[in-house]
């Protein structure tokens, strides 16, 4: 059956995976979109080029955000959230993000190719020569659910 | 460098998964859910249960629908597509999408438990006794984009 994650196993989700998904809206147009992301328990961290998601959150900062695992049908996790937009134009704030998304990434990034260095040019020595725009979302609300099944004989065996 | 998908990877990715993220508004309430779906080529097939985002797209069938697959940052596809909510109240229409969903979804469960049927009750004799909404998006327009990185040394190598 569906069950509630706690709220430790939200933060859990949110910290583990790197992949989520922004829903924005503004008049009668929707946009869900993919993005790379780092948390830090408060705020989702994420840098992007100019775009339609970033036109439309700063119209209507009010968004949705979504990360989810599944392992198969009946085994998954799912995390919605609701949150505010905000974009980091101050130096030092923008820099500490991307100080955040950094050392959230590098990690990740072991498969790195050189052109990568286009995109997200690192290890930079001036933090403030990576271009995009950086901005993070302030989680307000935050709901998990859960679907977990024991081991069974297979339905097709 | 991030690029285009052509109308023939868009329906590839779409057929290749079965978990997408629905994007439903109405009013100042936005909303993106997983859901699990099948893709004839047309339409996005879903079977839920009453809640939150049938509630939100009976008032607003506008919606957007997103799938993707993360390889690791570097390597990665998604598809956006939006479209229009119906719900399948006709027995016929709604059987239809019912053998659908089950066709997609029954290979898929191989790993299935027992408990599976309290929420997804198959194989079934009789479709009719399925319980829950069917309801279908009819995609109306299709993007999407991708990154492929070739292989080089790590950058912390």
């Amino acid at each position: 059956m569906i069950d509630i994650l706690s709220n430790d196993q939200i933060e859990e989700v949110l910290k583990k995976h790197f992949v989520g998904r922004i829903g924005c809206h503004n008049d009668d147009d929707i946009y869900v979109v993919p993005v790379s992301y780092a948390y830090d328990g408060k705020y989702v961290y994420v840098r992007s080029f100019e775009g339609k998601k970033v036109d439309m959150m700063r119209k209507n900062p009010k968004i949705c955000f979504e990360v989810d695992e599944t392992e198969n049908m009946a085994n998954w996790k799912s995390v919605i959230a609701w949150g505010e937009f905000e974009e980091l134009t101050d130096k030092t704030e923008r820099n500490k993000a991307l100080k955040i998304l950094i050392d959230r990434h590098l990690p990740l990034m072991s498969s790195g190719t050189t052109h990568l260095g286009d995109i997200w040019p690192f290890p930079p020595e001036d933090l403030s020569t990576i271009k995009g725009v950086v901005w993070r979302i302030l989680l307000k609300e935050k709901t998990g659910r859960f679907e977990k099944s024991e081991a069974s004989p297979s339905l097709t065996g």
